[in-house]
């Protein structure tokens, strides 16, 4: 049931680059053109791979609406419309729709307002989606990515003295990405213990054990 | 434990009406100014109820991204400013948030995209925020009410044909927002059966369970 590895990759990686090239700071979306360029270069896509973030702080709500708003384009709207431009080339190689987010689009945490807010509309809006695309009989699957924290250089660097909880490596992160999304799974949770996490949660919530994973020192 | 009821039907009426008058149809925010009058005109308040909505059409997604960003706008941009203004007084008087939302923004259903992403979004960012609000030993109750279908002729109107659910009376939907708010909930299931409802759909998701009760002829 595994589908071939082709053009993943190097999707993941052309979408990547047509990304910085034609969205720059503004992130505006031009997904149309982005996806006819990827389909123009690779002949059609198999995998859609939508990974990229806004930078933004991990730190207590301060007021900055603008900011949310900016991150909202980033985190997600940039993902509705570069999905909804690929789903033609998709749905002709029956191809995948691979959504990374994370533990905190499943579960709010704090430091993360709007961070959360933008990975949870992800999980909202591709979850619809996701039934829509099956109730028309459109073999285009959906794979939402819940990513625990991940030892990459900036989020060791953000998260630094403020959350108490072991990163896990990148690579195995990104593998079991690419795993997820290959077997066309709902969803992909790694580590794997963050699903037992997640349903503990919402049948047993204990937001004091959840915030003794966070220092804050402030005033 | 419950707080008085005092300023909270007269606060959600006075803001019903200020957000008609200053908003109308662009949405776009004076949040500030809204809840600046609605001190003056109350002496502070004890409760903020959040409950407006745009119209959005319950359809298979259509890729109308404008929409969406319309309906975040309305749905959450205009919640989060709103509560973030109306913080300073909320804490003097130890107040409550009460944020509305719907089964919808916590499980994902069909002909709801752009509205199930505004919803889940609102979980993401006030869920976040009241951690930061406990952890900085500010008194202020975030309540999120996660409605079932409700008797309302807009909803009624908007579903029939389409959803074989049996919708709840809205006085009473009313009844447990207030009840809710007032207890300090974390949050608010009604009808309660909502609550193991969204339990089972974490541990043992079906979705041809769910969408069975959706009705699609479409092409």
């Amino acid at each position: 049931m595994v589908k071939p590895f082709g053009k993943v990759l190097c999707a993941a990686g052309s979408l990547a680059v047509l990304l910085a090239f034609f969205w720059r700071d503004t992130f505006q979306p031009e997904p149309d053109r982005v996806v006819q360029f990827a389909v123009r270069k690779l002949g059609g896509l198999d995998y859609l791979v939508l990974n990229h973030i806004g930078v933004s702080p991990f730190q207590m709500w301060g007021g900055d609406v603008e900011h949310t708003r900016w991150l909202m384009q980033v985190n997600f709207f940039s993902y509705v419309a570069l999905a909804t431009a690929a789903l033609p080339t998709l749905e002709e190689n029956h191809g995948s729709v691979v959504v990374v987010s994370s533990l905190t689009g499943k579960i709010p945490t704090p430091f993360t307002t709007s961070y959360s807010a933008t990975k949870f509309a992800l999980d909202g809006f591709f979850g619809s989606l996701r039934h829509e695309l099956t109730m028309q009989r459109r073999n285009v699957s959906i794979t939402l990515c819940v990513l625990g924290l991940i030892d990459t250089d900036a989020a060791l660097e953000k998260t630094r003295g403020k959350v108490f909880l072991a990163a896990s490596p990148a690579a195995e992160a990104a593998l079991a990405i690419i795993r997820g999304g290959a077997s066309r799974l709902r969803e992909l949770f790694y580590p794997w213990w963050l699903q037992p996490v997640h349903g503990l949660w919402v049948l047993l919530p204990n937001p004091r054990v959840l915030q003794s994973f966070y220092n804050y020192s402030g005033p």
